[in-house]
């Protein structure tokens, strides 16, 4: 094998979810760039590292000391919901309504990857919970063994705070037939069940 | 979204087989690589573009004027697979067995795609056969309408000169049970089917 090429072929393999056959497609895909197509992909690789960051306030990343949601006056500052990572504040994001601000903790707890409280932004949290503007916390951790161990965990962190603490509501997926829910998320759905008179109350 | 990162999903979408999900993944991975990694990733985009010729021979690809396969003085240079590509090459270059050479046409004729015979390095193949030196060429483009369009092309092109064209054989897959195959290989593996005695007198 040519030593060039079995070389970017090992380096689309260090991607996630790219195996042997996808990396050589790529890396033949690659070969029949021209040279400025070349030149804008590696430019792109190398300027995303070097212009993005985390936001000072809610650790989310960003091209600036603020991330856009931070630097928005119009969010409401008193609302903020934790996230594991940036991936759930983009799905957030594509709800309009919220109008609340975030937390990224970059990842949640896994003892078995080494991942405890220290290596999580919660410091951060604490901080912003300490200047006395935060009136409510939403959880919104995946729903893994690791989600719900980090929300259990912040909950009691923040347990000495003036601050109300919730977690997203888990349940039946909107539009989705009964038979095709897993047992877990239709346990959730039972525990979850809601009187029918209260369905239109829903807070904000 | 911030305009670095939708710029490196953007380029991830270029690549072939990636949809949006899979680049907005690609994407973060890389934002989580160290400088070095960062480095080493487009350093062998770059350098597989730089490197990488075609052999002046083959025209498979190559980081030296002459292919490995053609600068082999223990290969059979009287025998010619021809390939659409070069990934063919590779999965030929699996079977240990073959010592013969190749030649790559860089495609396969698709008028609907503006392939003709202009666009594949056909010019060169006649060239190597006008050696006098080539005994046989087995044509070993892919088993579809353009692949075969190419074989009875260069089945043609080849007619005026004192040289063996065969075809690669088509049939069933080794260990796939009948009832898994489609069609188009049965009809292949009927109409290619041999008599029980020949078996063991396979040609080299």
């Amino acid at each position: 094998m040519i030593p060039s090429l079995q070389n970017l072929i090992d380096q689309f393999r260090h991607l996630p979810s790219i195996g042997q056959k996808t990396a050589v497609r790529l890396a033949f895909s690659v070969l029949e760039f021209s040279d400025e197509e070349i030149e804008a992909f590696t430019h792109a690789i190398t300027e995303a590292k070097r212009n993005i960051r985390y936001c000072r306030i809610c650790q989310s990343i960003s091209e600036n000391e603020l991330c856009e949601v931070c630097a928005d006056p119009s969010r409401d500052a008193g609302l903020i919901c934790v996230t594991e990572d940036y991936k759930s504040v983009m799905a957030l994001e594509g709800v309009k309504e919220y109008r609340g601000v975030y937390h990224v903790l970059h990842g949640a707890l896994s003892p078995i990857d080494g991942v405890g409280p220290e290596q999580l932004r919660l410091a951060e949290l604490i901080e912003r919970v300490e200047t006395g503007t935060v009136r409510e916390i939403i959880l919104a951790t995946n729903p893994t063994i690791e989600g719900e161990a980090t929300a259990m965990y912040v909950t009691k962190l923040l347990a000495p705070y003036p601050v109300h603490v919730t977690r997203l509501a888990y349940g039946m997926s909107v539009g989705t037939d009964l038979e095709y829910a897993d047992a877990g998320t239709l346990w959730r759905a039972i525990k979850g069940r809601r009187s029918m008179e209260s369905d239109s109350s829903t807070e904000n």
